[in-house]
């Protein structure tokens, strides 16, 4: 890992302007990742990656993030397989923030067993705001999560 | 705003299965968003939001963050005039997540002029990691900043 070096961040013009890639990590050290499919653009997951996470989904071509549930570095598909290998990867205006375009094998990228983990838009019917409801927006899974995953924990975290 | 109430979470199957909205913030009280181009697709921007400005997003139909770096809410285009309408809202899988597809005033999103604040990729050729690069990907940058912001202080903090 010790062949990519970030660059130190000197001036908002070098981190706007400029090809350096300067990346600012917060508090915590991570930076937000929205992954996208490369072929239809739509968003599957968002996630986080620190500093190691964001050198290794360089390296590796593949998407790395860090688990803020489990506290660790997830290499996405290890264990499921749908590993998400990298087409482009973008980063924003104040460098704070990547964005990931990537093909998944098989398709799918939620661990519930949807294409994208947004498969739920929020409902409002009449501006009436107390009657608020998700609505599914896909309409089949596309894997059976035990199939997949057999009895390994939800990353699900109340 | 006190129409609005989201669900307790109170199991897993709730909050993956249900069309219970029952977001989840972080410790920090946020929760990442990512908002996209309505008709393009295209990823504008990557932000936070609290639970008042997730709750001032679906009552107005206008996307609000909240700013980290100026720890206040922010109603995104006061200033700039490029208000984002909403055009539907998704969360993910554990609810602890947001996305938004706007219509953009004026067709840009970025303070720096571009239409997406995601501007620039990550260039790499022949896997040569010590000579990353940025690489621009919008040609043109859709306004001058300047001309929109006048004398503004600039977000980006380094």
């Amino acid at each position: 890992m010790s062949e990519i070096e970030f660059k130190k961040r000197k001036s908002i013009e070098q981190v706007e302007e400029s090809t350096d890639l300067a990346p600012k990590f917060d508090k915590d050290g991570l930076i937000p990742v929205v992954t996208t499919d490369f072929d239809s653009g739509e968003v599957l997951m968002q996630g986080f990656m620190n500093e190691e996470a964001f050198k290794k989904t360089i390296t590796f071509g593949e998407a790395v993030y860090y688990s803020r549930s489990r506290n660790t570095i997830w290499h996405k598909g290890k264990t499921s397989g749908l590993v998400q290998k990298i087409k482009e990867i973008r980063i924003d205006d104040d460098q704070d923030s990547v964005w990931l375009k990537v093909q998944v094998k098989g398709g799918a990228s939620c661990h519930v067993g949807y294409r994208s983990c947004f498969y739920r838009s929020i409902s409002i019917e009449n501006k009436n705001f107390k009657k608020i409801k998700l609505k599914f927006e896909e309409g089949e899974k596309v894997f059976d999560p035990k199939d997949v995953y057999g009895d390994s924990p939800n990353p699900t975290k109340l």
